[in-house]
């Protein structure tokens, strides 16, 4: 149904009217997103394989921010959110909506071919999506869903997750649907006076710049949005720092060091040594484990 | 108590001084309400009965969302508060307290007739009331009680809940306290370089107008403050959307249709006459029910 | 016309409904005020002199700051407004109006006798006032004035400021009449979604509570509301603050001096001699001149 | 010169990338703005007529006001900008610029056929252009312009002002250029860590939604951003609203009438005769004399 | 270890530099703390003893605030704290640390003896310390522990809890470790571009001045800063509020009084006597207890 | 005088108490700022020479900018201020003052030999100097200075400046007198309820680290502090940009050129070549005028 409909927004492209405004063909999708080494969804999205997402519940924010400005992604962390599930990690592919203040011309536009409204979006989510929507902060008025929405987005759609720079409203109806969201503030107001700009297409979340089909990530500080071809990179260099925390722990309860002696690299050569071995030994467990 | 305290008031008024700084009499106060239909307490104020209290514990924000604004009352919201209790539901009459920052003149007219203060109003609450108190959002020397007043309150005035624009104190004491509060912050200090202005008169939360004998409904998300004479309404609609959610989800269940299908009004002919049928059987029931 | 207007409220008060929301008898202004030592208006309100007020003009908000706290009234103060002309000093009594959310039922209490709106307020200021007036911050829909009322305010109407916690519209044209203006923001929308809850009854301007009557004395920092019976207190004592003013810097001029050996009372017993006679000369030129 | 490049970005679209990211052809951005009543530029954005651009110097922001939101333009106004030239009046053609912040896979398609920043679109500009950029606010590197860029705006250019939801460096410069500038704040850092994702597309600056071709005014409250479609009414109806602006002026200036008997629509209907046969004469007078 | 490095610090202090940007001397310390009644640490550092921090646990923040304005200590509180375990109380000795923004001549002045830096401060900590550190508000780059330091704290250094005007990151690691912190907010990114300037001086956390060896008193709501010559004072008279709320629940259970007969002290002579006696007899029974 | 005071504390330092609370001995401040190239003041503060104070006062913000942080000095900018004269540089001596909330045990420790406030720090300013306070964002009771001292400071001290983060008093006063003030808001308050606990020790402006005898350059944007050892190449770097600018204008005036072709450094080689000829015969004249 979702291929359908794509395909023929893209036929539909050249002859209707600037149809970027509200999405991109599956070439230009995958033109924007060139450097996914993974496979796609039919529209072009980037798919992060599941058995990686499964690996990347297991990371911190720390960890991945031990990655991504080492290789030049300096935005890519958002927070000031309200958080339903502090303690439940949330891990999806992004799927991302950009909303604008509405101004009745560009709705006629928007809206030439039918009605494109939030709905419009959900209808299209996959399994393991996150959908993340841009409303500019918006809260009276700027709730992207109530509880219907959100139940159907968790049990139908089987979705990941919920980021909206704006607000939910039935916040105690969502309360009782175990999916993670995270949310400026909960407002009882219906979404109103705004219009889609985009779906599918580059948003902005706080500082953060997020593209379609990014592996976003979310615990109780923010959430991060990974680019697809650096998510093997910090799952794998999380092992390392899962290990390292592991025996820093039973050094320091061992009694005998300062954290000067053991945290970050170990001064004492043969306690170097002793964490190389750990490390080695630890990696090759974990690694054959998987 | 209550009765003779405000008849006094009301005898005194013509010859003491500009006591409406202070309280309405019991004709003002009826005329200020005239629209409420139910019946009222000694002074005037408005009495929504316990059963509709009762009722509206099922009520949503939205669900009183749906209704207020559409009957011309759009500042009937507040939110931004601290939640004592986040997942208990708080509804009760609102009985109202205004403070202004002290200055000696207004507060020896305010007090000629015996000092008038926090406790002057606690004093005057009925079981079941709300008290709302405008304490212009001070925090410092702005706590309307601590955990002794909290118990108090809670215990012996079989009170409702608490609604402050300002602080309270005791935090830790009044968290083993179980009544609802709705505070902008906790603070150390005692109440103080303020003046009681107006006791069950209009005052203002956030952006909300509140009058003595609203039936004041808060849970996670904020406090909607509910004019007596559109209660009735607002809990019969509750129902239709009680309803329609229940149907809502139970379509969602069978993993057939999409969102769009659905939510809202159905657009299918089929699909609508089943939901009609299904939201007249089952508004009969609990209409039964009650 | 205001008189009529005034007695009438007052003859009516007792059958017509809580008129007190909208204003007070004379009597009870009267009483609200009742340490002003000086005339009053047919309405009740307190009338500071006009010779006082133009002494007031040459006084700084630290001579008031150096009389009010001590007397007791440490909440007369208020800032962090848009200064129309920082260069102009404003000094005028003050003529308070209250606003509140608007809501339906109120408004229909508030409006039984003919709508009460600005203009209702505006057209009962007299010269030598200042319109101060509560709109809770309210910028957007909270403009109390444009151009043409500014223009009527200051030309018609003679009053001498305008403060107020909201905004104005028709900036660029308001900056073309020369009366003072201290308000939180300009906005080009009109002035809607609010309803007057009281004229001249005490409100609440930032931390400063207001009473009508009060003197009203802005500079390029913020306003000053000073109860009548502290302005000749205020006004003298600034006397003496300008002589001491004078003085110190005529020694600091002769460079012989730190700081600290002048400034506040003078440490040496010969230069503090010498500044007692200079303020004893000085005081009396400057009083026999008024 | 811009022709050409726009020329080449149109013919290259189906073949080298998701271009539309950086830019519209021609026809999508007639298509955008179908209901533009006036010519266009080479690329197709509107060009609204230099002689309504000559009158529309003439309105306010609240004569704007009066027109847009009755026409179901609730968005079109931005404020709380650091205003470079508050006595005078911006008035020019949107042409828009997004900025998003910087990660290297966005730039890599962005620039894969030669870098797009900031002079890309400044050299872009047309006589009479008024330049917003949506910067999210940015402020620390995030400065549009410095003087030498805002040099050559002015003078060679010749564009109409500047609105930048972000900074702009060299202030002590840019105060020496006569340009009108709203900008967030001044910082002097270079514009770095972001990058540009839209050149004349529907941008959103504040609340407001931005289309290219719109009429941009600013004064010293905020700025406008009027459709095309829109533009002629807007300035036809100022017109009247100076005129009844001069006729108010006028009757308070008699000094016989209340604000409530002139201000809106005079009461008495002999003045109402009497203003609206003054109206109809000066009307008559004005758009002949254009 | 930490006396030798102490001592090292003291007496290489005349010949290698400005030492106490770092650190005190012992009889610096000693000076600074003067008033101190109790032992010392070896580096000067008031030591409150085991036995009154055992009793402090059961203070409140309100009974600190009952003693200490009224011995002129206005500024000791500080709140707006992310707090990870509300419902625990932390007690303990202040340790202090002061960060400033880094630049490279001052860090090479504190690093001339070897790096400074947050470990040089934790592996200092006695068992009983609160770290309090002053990161001015930083958030980015300002995490002065994550998950790893935090446990070396709690279980190594048997720490009694973390207050920091900054960060922490691991935050979902660190709220496996039980031991209390109050922090701005977490973020994932590294302690950066901050200098420690000072460890064990007076630093300002929000409005408080804190010294080193002040008790550190922190629940749901703030922290206080409690000097250690007023912690006796302060735990004694802390029995006597919780006399007093024992009492006065009790009677507010009996339902015969108004707040206002109870609360404070009792108006009523017979119930004042009534008062005395319980507190007298409670007092004996709670001190000869201990 | 100065010279007396510094080195009557110094010798009594061993004795009295842990005087680095309140400032450094000569052999202190000289270590502190060892990278200092140009003479002391006898207290060992680094002084700037009158000759490069001159030449600075052509800077912009931008063009320190252009140096520090290629050096490594990223905090050394500030803003956010109100600027007393936006229109007049400020450049002088940093004399830095640190304040801290007050607590009496510390204050009893300052104030051992003579009290410490304001003043204490006033007297000791040099012709040059700019007084650099922090007061933490203090407004209310943070009024460094009302008009008589900011005259002494202008006046009989001769000083270049003020940036206080914190208040002045007496703005209408002071904006009589000539001398350049940065402060975070007017307050008509006395300063009060703080201590000083550092004069010309390092301190925190915003997010800037300033050391006594930073150069301070002030300009309608905001502050830099530049360090001693950074200000002749600073000077000498100006330069360079201020040829750049002459030359960018004057090939923009052509009106042959887009923005990117001279802008930066020019692409075409003849032109390159020309401008590399125009700067060396530009700075020859520059450098050799001086």
């Amino acid at each position: 149904m979702i291929r359908t409909l794509i395909c023929a927004v893209a036929l539909l492209l050249p002859m209707r009217g600037p149809a970027q405004i509200f999405t991109l063909t599956r070439e230009q999708l995958i033109q924007l997103t060139a450097q996914n080494p993974f496979g796609r969804f039919p529209d072009g999205r980037p798919k992060v394989p599941d058995g990686l997402i499964a690996r990347a519940r297991g990371m911190s924010m720390e960890e991945i921010f031990a990655v991504l400005p080492s290789q030049g992604f300096h935005n890519q962390y958002a927070d000031g959110f309200h958080v339903l599930y502090p303690a439940k990690k949330m891990v999806g592919r992004a799927f991302t909506v950009q909303f604008m203040p509405a101004r009745p011309d560009l709705a006629a536009v928007i809206n030439a071919r039918g009605r494109v409204y939030n709905q419009t979006a959900i209808d299209m989510l996959q399994p393991g999506d996150v959908l993340v929507a841009d409303l500019f902060g918006k809260v009276n008025d700027g709730t992207i869903v109530g509880d219907n929405l959100f139940y159907y987005m968790a049990k139908t759609a089987k979705c990941a997750g919920l980021v909206v720079d704006g607000a939910i409203r039935d916040l105690d109806g969502i309360s009782e649907i175990d999916m993670p969201a995270y949310f400026r503030n909960a407002h009882p107001s219906y979404l109103t006076n705004v219009s889609i700009t985009g779906i599918n297409v580059p948003i902005r979340i706080g500082n953060a710049t997020v593209m379609p089909g990014d592996l976003v990530v979310g615990d109780s500080e923010g959430v991060y949005f990974i680019p697809p071809q650096l998510v093997q990179q910090t799952v794998d260099d999380a092992d390392i720092v899962h290990v390292h925390d592991e025996w820093t722990r039973r050094k320091f309860d061992e009694g005998k060091y300062k954290s000067s002696d053991i945290y970050g690299s170990p001064t004492d050569p043969a306690l170097k040594k002793e964490y190389d071995e750990y490390l080695k030994k630890r990696l090759d467990e974990i690694r054959n484990r998987k």
